[in-house]
């Protein structure tokens, strides 16, 4: 039976990253295109309980595709209700901008809607890309090479699954890719950006804040060292049971022990 | 020297889970409460880069507070900027709804910004309860229990710091306290709701969706377990740096090495 696979993203059906993704994976299966109408980056896993959605069925590229008000974690649910109840992966991307570091990972959509589909059991993948506006990715040369390495490394996932314990792989291209291009499994830095805060007044005299961030200098191994200064391929194996520190627990039980104590519970306060 | 605590939540000033939390921890020091005007539940660790923020120094609860269109995570950097540079502890909540599971945690605001401060190296502690609304906090005994359970927590980590390789400590109030409840050290569930997606018809007769969770059986030893099963406190130490599955890398190591191999590196496609 056909593969089925769920292609969606942050940044909008109106990104040529999202039209690579699925030329990378329309060979592999049956490709469901489903995406925001407009860019929701930094929607993390956040689920629109507040209002209703819409769905649209439109043709583009020749094919038929679903755009949603929604966020990229709506459309992981939206896709199984509305247009295929059995998904084999999840591919989110190609993203402007990589996703790298704890930091930007946990805020970035396309990693949290492959999240979203990994908390249903679905293996799902993360692409992204160190390119600075969508139209890099119109570079025919680029676009080549992150098709086919997208489509191996989809297709590999689409034949093994995910190891035991891993539940997304998130997937992270240099700017350029040649054929010293490596790739590497990389650990995520913890923050990719100093944040700032740039103090002004506007043109009323009041203060305003206005946040920006600066690279921070990455470490070797890291998913940012890898990235940008490497200027290599990233893979980095995400597992979300992890984030439990388990065996932190453990390692440190006299602190627990004394912490809870510390609480002294059934002495209710009057 | 005083230590100097940043008091924030998600649920914004108005909710009187941030006035328990003031009560808790300000005789444990100097808290600075930097709060969002307005509830911004579900921001995650978003940061607002793409407007200027504004912040404004109120008198309420008889002291100043910092209130900001921002969200916590940007609470983080503006109290630093704006308030207090060094701080000794960031304590987020108490959060109107307990914020349990890997799915629930990674959109929290509240999580969020215990998050933000932690890829900043500063302690944090992110406290949430299964209360229905806001109003569940007025009831006198319930409030003096959590201020109290919340006050030790925080005295303990004050003095003793995280340790190391715990970045954040994410504690679970049950919706009573009695002399019998316990604390637990507690894994994160997975899932705490299973996502729905009704569909309806508006007054134009144009379909449209709404998402919506009913909770999911929870497994024991979670906190989801813990917090909704037993109604005991759950305390859940979060390490980000275990997001990468590095031992998960080395024990699947053919699994890893065939992935890349599959990408067939240097042969540039033509």
């Amino acid at each position: 039976m056909q593969k089925r696979i769920l292609v969606t993203n942050d940044d909008g059906i109106y990104s040529p990253g999202i039209k690579l993704l699925y030329d990378a994976v329309s060979p592999l299966g049956k490709a469901i295109v489903f995406a925001p109408e407009t860019p929701k980056s930094a929607s993390g896993l956040g689920i629109t309980l507040h209002k209703p959605l819409r769905v649209m069925r439109v043709k583009y590229w020749g094919i038929d595709v679903y755009l949603t008000n929604g966020t990229p974690s709506d459309i992981v649910y939206l896709a199984i209700n509305e247009a295929v109840p059995q998904l084999d992966l999840v591919v989110a991307g190609i993203n402007v901008g990589d996703n790298t570091s704890v930091q930007v990972i946990l805020s970035s959509g396309t990693v949290g809607a492959a999240a979203q589909a990994s908390l249903l059991g679905i293996p799902a993948i993360a692409f992204s890309a160190n390119v600075e506006d969508a139209n890099d990715f119109n570079d025919p040369e680029y676009a080549r090479e992150v098709t086919r390495i997208t489509r191996a490394i989809s297709e590999y996932v689409l034949e093994h699954g995910l190891p035991e314990g891993i539940q997304v792989l998130n997937v992270n291209y240099p700017r350029k890719i040649t054929r010293r291009t490596e790739v590497k499994l990389a650990r995520m830095a913890t923050i990719k950006f100093l944040q700032r805060v740039n103090v002004s007044y506007d043109p009323r005299g009041n203060k305003y804040y206005w946040m920006y961030g600066t690279m921070a200098e990455p470490e070797p191994g890291t998913d940012v060292y890898v990235v940008h200064v490497e200027e290599n391929i990233a893979i980095t194996p995400i597992s979300f049971h992890l984030l439990t520190a388990d065996t932190l627990i453990e390692k440190h039980s006299g602190y627990f022990e004394d912490l809870v104590k510390s609480i002294k519970l059934g002495e209710i306060s009057v």
